[in-house]
Order: C-alpha cells, then structure tokens, then sequence
C-alpha cells in the first residue's frame, strides 16, 4: 500500500505520523471548544462533532460524537468502524467535494489540548514479552528459573486499576509506600526509591463479550492500539507482590498516548509471534499473523534537559499478541466489555539497548545507564520526562503513534497532611 | 439501642432481618415497574423512586432516584447518606404522618426481582483473614512458611475484575481454563474440577479520592457492606498465579447479595481488630473500634435436596478491617472512585467448622466434608446451590444481610460452539 493522499497538505509526506493512510481517533479541546472527538490528519485534527452536526457523518444509528470519548463509536461494532473510516478517507482525500466546508472543522494540533480518547472499563496487564520476563526473572530467580514454568503455555496477566490511567503529558507523582529492604527488620512507609516506567502497546477492547471467544473473535474485538507506560514502583512491588501479584507498585498512574491508531491502519503491519518452544493449546495457537511490525523507543530528559534514547525495540517482539491475551482473558467466562484496556506487557528486545525498563536496563540498579547528559540513572529522579514513540514504517508512509510521556514529580512530603 | 419501632408491622419482630434498625438499599422491580432504588423494611420494600417523584423526599441536590443504582446517592456524600436514613426513621417510624401516602409506594419482598443494587467500578479482593491465609499458607508451603512475611503489616490484596460481579440468585456456569496437575507433562483446557466458594463481605467505597486517604477519611468514604462470594476455581488458580497473582481462576463470577447494609445500621456492632503480633505503621493503625460482629453461615444444597450448614464463623475474625483495606489502597496515590467494591478476604474463624471455603474445609480435597445428606464434598458439584447469610444480633433486633446465593451449572460442552 502506497501513501495516501489528502488535500490536507500537512498530512502527504512520507515522515508525516499522521497521514490519510492513519486516521488515529483522538479527544481534543480548544481554547474555544470543549473536549470532543477528532481526527488526526496532518498536522491538524478535523473535528468530528461538528462533523457529525453538520450531517457530513451520519453511521445511521443516532450520534456517537456527542460525547467526549470514542466508547459510543465503539459499541457500534467492526462494521460501523470500517464505515467511519471510508467515510473519512473519502472526505480527507485528495479530491473530497467536502473540502471547502470541512475547512471550518479543522483545528491545528499546535492549537489542542489532548485528553483520554475512551472511557477505561478495565485495564489488564500482561507480562507476555519474554525477554522481559526472562530479565526479570534471572534477576529474581536465577537464569535456570527465569521463566516460570506456566510463561510457555498462556499469557500471564493481572488486573491493574483502570483509575489510575492518566492521557499523556500528565505529570507522575513519585508515590509512597510500604517498603522493606533485605537488610531492614521491619518495612517502613516512604517514597518510592525505585520509580520505574515499563514501555507497553494498549490493546482496546472494542465489543462486550460474555463468554469464552476464540482467537479470531478476539481479533476482531479489539478496536485500536495506544502506547501505555505502566509507571512501577519497583521497591514496593518487591515486598508486596508474593503471593498476590503488583497491587500499589502498579496503581499511581499508568499513561497512555492520546491518539487511538486503528486496527485497520496497522493491518498491513501484521507479523507472526516467534517460534514456540512448546506448541500452544488449540484455543490459544495462532490462526495467522497477529502481531504487527512497530519500532518503539523510550527516551529520557532530565529536568531542563535534551533527552536521550535509552531502548528502541519493536513490538514484534512479543511472544503473545493481543488477540491472544484477550482470548485466554476470557477463558473463564470472565465478561469482557468496550472500553476495556490490555496492556502487552514491558516490550523488550534481545540486546541491552532493547531493554523496556529501567530495572532491565539498570539490572536492579547494579549497572547505572549513562544519558547524553553525562548523568547516569539506575531508576527515575525527580524531573525527569519520559517519552515513548513509536511508529510502522510503511513503503513511502509512516503510521506514527502519538508521544506518550510525563514528567515525575518529587513525593509529597506528608501524604496525609491536610 | 434498642428495637425501633415502624408502622410496618412485619417489621418489629426481634428476628425480622430488616427492621426501622436496619434500612438496607437494593434495587428492585416487579412485573409492573422498571428496576428502582428500594429499602427494605420487614417484608416490604418501599419503592424511593416514587417517593422522590412524590416529593416525599427531596435530598436538596436534585433527584438521585430517577436511575435504577445506588451510585448517584453515594457521589452526594456522607452527610446526604446521614440525611436520607434521618429521613426514612421519619418516614417509616411509627406515628408517621405520611404513612398513608407512603403504604401505595409499598411492595412486597416476595413480589419483587432483585438487581445489583450498585454500579460497580472497580472490584479489589483482600487476603486479610489470618485463619484462612495460614491454612491456605499451610497447604502450600508448608506450617512454618504459612503466612508470608509482608502479611502481618499490610493488608495483602489483587485487583478482581468488576464486571463479574452478578447479583445473589444468579446461576454461576462452572468455568473452563488451563490446568495443569502435578503429575502433568503438559497442561490442558478443561472445565474446572475444584471449583469452590469463598465467605467474604464487600464493603463500597462511596466517595471518590485522589491521594492517600488517613484510616480515618477511609472509614468514613465507606457507604455500606454486603456478603460477597468470590468463586474461585482452585485448579486454574494453582497453575496460573505464579507471578503475578490470581486472575482467570476469579473471573468467572462474584456473587454479592442484594441489601447494602449501610455503616449506620452497623453502627452499633462495631468491635476492635485482633492483637497484633507486630505493630502496624502508622497509616494503618487501628484509630477506634473497626470491625463488627456479624455472623454468617455458608449452606450448601445439593441439586433438589436439603441444605447443610457447612461454616458458621464471624467478621470480627479479620485481621485487618475494609477502612484499613482502603487506606492501604490509596497509599500509592490510586484513585478511588464511588462504586468501588472490596472483597475482605475468606473470612474463616479458628476451627475447622468456622472456615469459608471448602479448599480449607475439606483440606484441599484429602478430607471430604459430609453433608447432612450423607453426600460428601470436597469441592462443588454441579447443581449445588450455595447461600452465605449473615446477621448481627443486637439486644432485642437483628441487623439481617439478604442471602447471597447461586446455584452451580455444569461446564459448557464446547465453549467455542456458536
């Protein structure tokens, strides 16, 4: 597939993030405008309320842009997203008849303001990339222990806290919490010493389900991909996560970037998961390519500072897929509904330079990295930006993920004073 | 505090559940109206929807009865909670000078099908009941490594999936998922065969938050109880929660029974935590009298047979109380949103007859329990219907919870059959 042409100029180079070829669904507001649903296309965003208002967009079944998140367009099903999508190629492509009116509904990106682009029902998050888990667990475990001997045969994952989801640009307070070194007797209440980022894909679940659904349905559920750092408190995850899992380490904010990239724009990204060292149960096996072709990177400024890239990876590293992890989410019967959000887990490459989080990079704060800047991190400082990007490069065009970054702030210093 | 006496005369018996005492909220409907807001009062339910309509209650903010959950009730606050109770004692008190208006808006329990009384948010279930955490510890790991070392200073919980949580009387399908035996080379999908129940009580939280919250302002965000059943599917459970926690083994279904018995009516019930064997930090030490003495009792009845008292036990045996649970939650900065149900944790006493679930009563499945039938259990059959209750006894009334109950329906043959 070439690139796609719009007569939103912005919008036809082949670096463009965001060209007609994309069409990521975002939730914007203006100095002028309240939050509302739009589209990126270029540099600039078309307003798709006051589309909708003005009858150029109609999915035939009542308003879904009359609120200020993607759910309502989303519970209307596969067909109503690929209705809304050729109705937008044709009205941004080179040649619209509706270019002159849809002028007045274009609003500069420079110009907006992002929010969350979907109500979160649920967040899960997995752990189903296996070098991190191998990573990890040779830090933990020892390199003969590293993957726990479930890790081969389905996606681990856990329930996070769909509040703590914040849209990108938020700032992250370093959080307190129970901690307890090897070498201290009791644990003691105290900021995070060990803030983390985890650089994740979001998976969004699009349909409700109330059953077990195969790999298939799983794939046609999911309704975009956002990027997702899962801040984690690597201190207070070491001493509360036996035998119950991450429960605070996990719950101070997890952010994700605000343009939602569609299934359909990533579709001819598709690759297949690595070889298998044990063939997966039938309800889990592949039934085609389900992972998809994304170069990811994490970069890292110190407050007042140029930033440095510290991993570039891809997302092709995966070992499950989305589809995969959302179908052995619902194994259980366990009800799966719009708006629910799965995070892929930390994706890290092979090499050092892949490594998706700090504790990897650092391995356990015993190998500091050093930045651009000289400085060099074993976990995150007070200050510091974090920054995921990434990006599909397609043969003359690019399908760019929206930045998803934010900034740490220092603790509080009395959590409860009043 | 004595027996209040109502113009409902169902009501003033010391035995009646649900007495001017007690004013538990649920949502109902009947073959002639719409799901609606009700209290129970002795065997009645007066309909608060049409007492709002009727102006017989107006909480000064603007309806809160016009949808069928009790959310918008809880987002006004604790001082509106305090209001509407004020309001039903007048209201429903003997020497009501409404009481012949009031006696069209009656309905009869017996008339009327219960609902989820609440719009659940999000769902977190604790571990917080020493007997079951040391016989479940004792199972797994052996006595001396029973409770693991974070347990007796923080309030261990995971995060539950919300939307599992079905109303008591829903029937609960017996699960399929990854399972894996000891003596397995390979693990396969099956339906579980150690499916089992776990006696809990929920509290909702409801009022939000955004920071940590004192033990204090946890205590009083908390809006009401109810008896929770966190159906656990043992076997699933044991292959999957290493590292991250439970999480197809709970998903299936969560049973809360159909009366929200608010912190008022337990006002009188409350009693202190047990001794600590070390001291807890400060943000989670006990401030006054936390828990309440509340009996409950798990029934279990074969398919079209009687039903036997398989535990008797009481709240007072946690550990720790919901407001710890809650100010624990919040520690990390997680918002907490009205809605939000927390699971205490099995709540088992000392003796083999005082533990909630059949993992620990029939010792993982090597002691099988016999019912009064002559049937023997070790984990649920299909058809069985299970019923927790619960009541705290005052001097002269009886703060009654609705049963929570479901019945066990066998596994789907192909859960991919469509």
């Amino acid at each position: 597939m070439p690139l796609l042409h719009s007569w939103v100029a912005s919008a036809n180079h082949g670096d463009s993030p965001f060209p007609l070829n994309n069409l990521p669904y975002g939730v914007f507001s203006t100095a002028h405008s309240d939050p509302r649903c739009g589209v990126a296309i270029g540099q600039m965003i078309l307003d798709l309320q006051a589309c909708e208002e003005a009858g150029l967009i109609d999915l035939g079944a009542g308003p879904v842009f009359d609120v200020p998140f993607w759910n309502e367009l989303m519970e209307q099903g596969p067909e109503a997203w690929g209705d809304l999508r050729n109705r937008l190629l044709e009205l941004l492509g080179q040649g619209s008849t509706d270019q002159s009116r849809l002028e007045g509904f274009m609003v500069a990106q420079s110009d907006a303001c992002m929010h969350l682009p979907f109500l979160v029902s649920e967040y899960t998050d997995f752990y189903a990339g296996r070098h991190h888990a191998t990573n990890v667990g040779t830090m933990f475990r020892g390199a003969e222990n590293a993957l726990p001997p479930n890790w081969l045969h389905l996606p681990i994952g856990y329930n996070g806290r769909a509040s703590s989801v914040v849209v990108s640009g938020s700032d992250i307070r370093r959080p307190w919490g129970q901690l307890k070194g090897p070498d201290d007797t009791l644990p003691r209440f105290a900021p995070s010493a060990c803030f983390d980022l985890e650089l994740e894909l979001g998976a969004i679940v699009g349909t409700d389900s109330f059953g077990p659904v195969t790999l298939d349905e799983a794939d046609q559920m999911i309704f975009g991909y956002v990027l997702l750092n899962d801040w984690s408190a690597r201190d207070i995850q070491a001493w509360e996560y036996q035998p119950l899992g991450p429960f605070q380490a996990k719950a101070t904010a997890t952010s994700i970037s605000p343009w939602i990239i569609t299934k359909a724009a990533l579709e001819p990204f598709r690759c297949d998961t690595p070889a298998r060292d044990f063939e997966l149960l039938p309800h889990l096996r592949d039934t085609g390519p389900m992972l998809y072709d994304i170069d990811l990177e994490v970069t890292l400024a110190p407050q007042g500072k140029v930033g440095s890239t510290i991993a570039r990876t891809n997302y092709r590293e995966m070992y499950y897929s989305s589809a995969q992890q959302l179908a052995h989410h619902s194994t259980s019967g366990c009800p799966m509904t719009a708006g629910d959000l799965l995070g892929s887990g930390t994706i890290s490459g092979p090499e050092k330079h892949q490594r998706g989080a700090l504790l990897e990079l650092s391995w356990g704060g015993k190998e500091p990295i050093t930045l651009d800047t000289g400085e060099s991190r074993s976990f995150l400082e007070d200050g510091d930006t974090l920054t995921l990007s990434g990006a599909a490069q397609g043969d003359g065009f690019t399908i760019g993920f929206g930045d998803c970054s934010g900034t740490i702030l220092p603790a509080l210093k009395d959590p409860y004073a009043r």
